[in-house]
């Protein structure tokens, strides 16, 4: 299937961060409900951008009483998440790995889970690494299967980075998120979301130098 | 100067990776010459939007010989670098920050420079990490006056990720990096881009899921 003109990445992105915001918003608060420009003014949008996003999940609130909150995660989660969770492999267990590793390891998003990391230094496979077996390049296409993995992170240098994608790729996964400084080229059924950090800095240089 | 409606970020974005782009091509094809739609091509986008984003820099081809490669990288820079430079500081010295440093300390950008790190853990201040100087957090407003630093990375915990936005704010920083997983809120004149994995893993994850 091909994912294009369906469902803009940009409401899942905001789909995501809602769940994040109301979840944390219902801890910290004690609170079961929220009106849309409450939860605009958490996210940094517009009311009418909450609403249509939200009716985009099958819920609505009302204006007297706002949304309910647990029911309104339910709804994102279901809309958003696979019932039987989905195995993301690591490859590149280096500093920017680790950091993932930590961002994904405390079980937050248990719908979410990095199962196995890859490496080509011996050092860094063969163990557990903040909850995350690590194994050697060449084991890729077997974990892969016997995981059932079908998301891939790609955390390797530049000169590595279309190559692992391909290895991912030939294993089964179908979406990627590409912290390689390059783009990277894949079949059209597979999802690539980039983040470039050199990019985003020299973003926000530019924009901070007309700032003064 | 309000920054808002005068050039989008996603042009600056592109501006930055074309760069890039160019420069590795121009040294791994020993080319000089590019069309258009070369470019496109490694960029992942539309010639047209190619043309688009060259000429707002001020800067044009012919459609014989296509664009001169030095010269096209001299007018991106030229139109988003600082001509003295800009400089960085780094808050978190984690795997994060440190996946960070080791992006930058590289010297591929020398108009952008990482020039101080903070931290709260005393055993990562008072030294030198790749090939940057790390400081404790105290010490924020003075080192950022000192080093005239006007760009802050934010690559600490969610919990400290707003009172960090301030104290760079408030110590004269005008364009920030937030990687922590929450939206923070900064005065109308500076400039955020932020950087939310999780957000991104789970983006990924919806289009992977109707993928198969």
């Amino acid at each position: 299937m091909d994912w294009k003109g369906r469902v803009s990445p940009k409401t899942i992105s905001r789909l995501s961060l809602y769940r994040r915001l109301l979840t944390d918003y219902a801890a910290n608060e004690h609170a079961e409900r929220i009106y849309s420009h409450g939860l605009a003014r958490l996210a940094g949008v517009s009311a009418a951008q909450v609403r249509r996003d939200i009716m985009s999940v099958g819920y609505s609130g009302t204006p007297n009483t706002g949304y309910e909150i647990r029911a309104l995660v339910d709804h994102i989660s279901a809309h958003i998440d696979a019932p039987e969770g989905q195995q993301v492999a690591l490859v590149g267990v280096g500093n920017l790995g680790r950091a993932i590793l930590s961002y994904f390891s405390g079980g937050r998003r248990a719908q979410l889970k990095v199962v196995a990391g890859f490496d080509t230094a011996p050092e860094k496979t063969g163990r557990v690494l903040l909850g995350c077996r690590c194994y050697p390049m060449d084991q890729l296409a077997e974990v892969a299967r016997r995981e059932r993995i079908t998301i891939g992170i790609i955390a390797v240098p530049a000169s590595v980075a279309q190559e692992t994608a391909d290895r991912l790729v030939g294993a089964g996964v179908v979406g990627l998120l590409n912290f390689a400084p390059v783009p990277i080229k894949v079949p059209l059924n597979v999802f690539v979301e980039n983040v470039d950090i050199t990019i985003k800095l020299e973003t926000v240089a530019f924009f901070a130098l007309r700032s003064r």
